[in-house]
């Protein structure tokens, strides 16, 4: 991040080149396979604003949205600005959709063109089945678009692209692929893309003229984040390195299970059923004591260099801690250990009660 | 930009809120003249684009978009792509607007409730009269409203906000302020953007969420590139030591003089007349010469440390060579010396002929 290239320079060019394929090789695919990747400049949620207004028809689209959480609920917000027909086919914070409850809600409406789903929901926690639901979809209705939002997923959970179910595949560069935010990037089946040439709704979010612009010369339109391109060049080799998804998720696994062990120890409980709760964020229920205070804990835990997260439940008081990143095994303790010492600051007594 | 701090962490919220303080003192203007700093995440576009989708009413309105080069066309394609009325006051890329002209046009038509115009066209490098221009349109209108794309021209170009002509200034990180590229941001008068809740177009570049976001808790709506936000507070702190704007276009001013003689001396002719001529870009005419091939000249430019930029107008052959970044005398001779080596490489005899 420290080598200041043009953007329009060939070694820059190049590196983003590089980066696209090494995405693609990132989900199990690559441009033989059909797919190809497109860098969105901005956060996570302007590459999924950019994926729905291109892939939907201006007029005669109608999108079924699959939400259990605040993200979920934002892909709906994101249709109404834009005058998107949808359903919501809602769920509860702590539920994840079944392949049968989504095929049921397609099954009874013969004008969904689209289905959007978020994968992993940063809400909760929550891993959806994302593969099971894929499958189900086209073979309830092949002719339908999948769009799936896997921001804090992707690189980490496995989603099964080369059955050629998903059409598109959004996340972010600061995510599972462990590099930071600046741009957020689509997976899209060439076939798909080639078909939305006319659907543009925005100049800058337009999917199709950002792909065709990096496919013509390599170039963006618009000027990218280069410093933070370089910075997913070094984060894709670590990846790499470390395995692949299979070895990033090994490694989640591993330290959201120290992360349990210890939590469970000082009697937190989980929001979510263990059996839906993914390895990348955890939603941890409120105790009941008077003196816990959650700023309180996030300034404490602040000060000794460890961010955790507010929960973003509607209806339950919680907190989340995430296990995403660069993080290892000694990491983890000494959060645990660091949040003990805490408790016994802020006058909580361990186990805490609910 | 090696410091990796949460988005919603205390410490990055304050560094926000001094950036943001920081850009409007660097327009000249505080809080407390009535302006607001909006940052938004991606390119100068992405600024471009929320500023006009969001101060524009859905219904109503026309706004009138003065194009003398590629970055006015692009204001009159989003507003296209966006359906909103337009009518484009069109000059050659080797003219400026003058006040008269865009007046003339202003009252040839009672319903423009909007006026968008470039400050300094990166396509030549010419700079427009903008704030003869803001008072004009004012005099003549005192309703409409004025965006002023100030992208490659804000702190170093002078650009009188303190008389309140000029409701929307748009520039990004990457340009005059010398920072990374990551983010663009608009400098935005209150009381316009309070008007604006209502005209959201999109999510992600609606500009009054993204400001009353910011406003609610220090905090951006969706990821901000947090390394390029720690990047600009850097930038911002030189911009300071060099004495503000006007300290930065005496260097960049001394730089261009150093430029153009030692052009000149090479035999290089101005594509526009020198009256109109910023500091920051200069469009050279391509000699008449076949040994003068750009990208050889670009490639060996390159092997040296050294970018340039092809020509961006449409009828006649040119390039680039800015003087805008963190230069210093010695570079531009070190650049000027290196062409004169390059010439002599490709059989480009001095004085190069037209």
């Amino acid at each position: 991040m420290l080598v200041d290239l043009g953007s329009r320079d060939p070694q820059f060019i190049s590196k983003v080149q590089t980066v696209r394929e090494k995405i693609l090789n990132a989900g199990g695919v690559s441009k033989a396979d059909g797919y190809e990747c497109v860098i969105v400049q901005g956060s996570g949620t302007f590459g999924v604003e950019s994926t729905l207004t291109s892939a939907i028809p201006l007029e005669g689209s109608k999108i079924l949205v699959v939400a259990n959480g605040a993200y979920g609920h934002r892909i709906a917000e994101m249709c109404r600005i834009h005058g998107i027909d949808l359903s919501v086919l809602e769920f509860n914070e702590d539920k994840v959709p079944s392949a049968a409850e989504v095929t049921a809600a397609l099954e009874g409406d013969d004008s969904f063109t689209h289905v959007a789903i978020v994968h992993h929901e940063t809400t909760s926690g929550s891993i959806s089945p994302i593969d099971e639901i894929a499958e189900a979809v086209k073979s309830a209705r092949g002719d339908v678009t999948l769009i799936v939002d896997s921001m804090s997923g992707f690189g980490a959970l496995p989603v099964d692209l080369t059955k050629g179910n998903v059409d598109y595949l959004v996340s972010s560069a600061n995510k599972c692929l462990e590099s930071v935010p600046g741009f957020s990037f689509v997976i899209a089946k060439r076939d798909k893309l080639e078909g939305t040439k006319e659907n543009k709704r925005t100049l800058a979010l337009d999917l199709y003229s950002q792909w065709s612009g990096l496919e013509l010369n390599g170039q963006f339109r618009f000027t990218p984040p280069t410093h933070a391109i370089l910075a997913i060049d070094q984060a894709l080799r670590e990846f790499e390195e470390e395995g692949g998804a299979v070895g990033r998720l090994a490694r989640d696994e591993h330290n959201h299970e120290i992360l349990m062990d210890r939590m469970t120890k000082m009697g937190f409980k989980l929001y979510i059923d263990p059996e839906i709760q993914g390895p990348i964020i955890s939603t941890f229920l409120t105790p009941d004591d008077k003196n816990f205070v959650f700023e309180a804990l996030y300034d404490k835990l602040a000060s000794r260099g460890i961010a955790i997260y507010p929960g973003k439940l509607t209806e339950v008081d919680s907190f989340r801690i995430g296990t995403i990143g660069r993080l290892f095994e000694r990491d983890i303790h000494f959060l645990a250990t660091a949040l003990e010492d805490c408790m016994d600051e802020m006058g909580v007594a361990l186990p805490v009660k609910y």
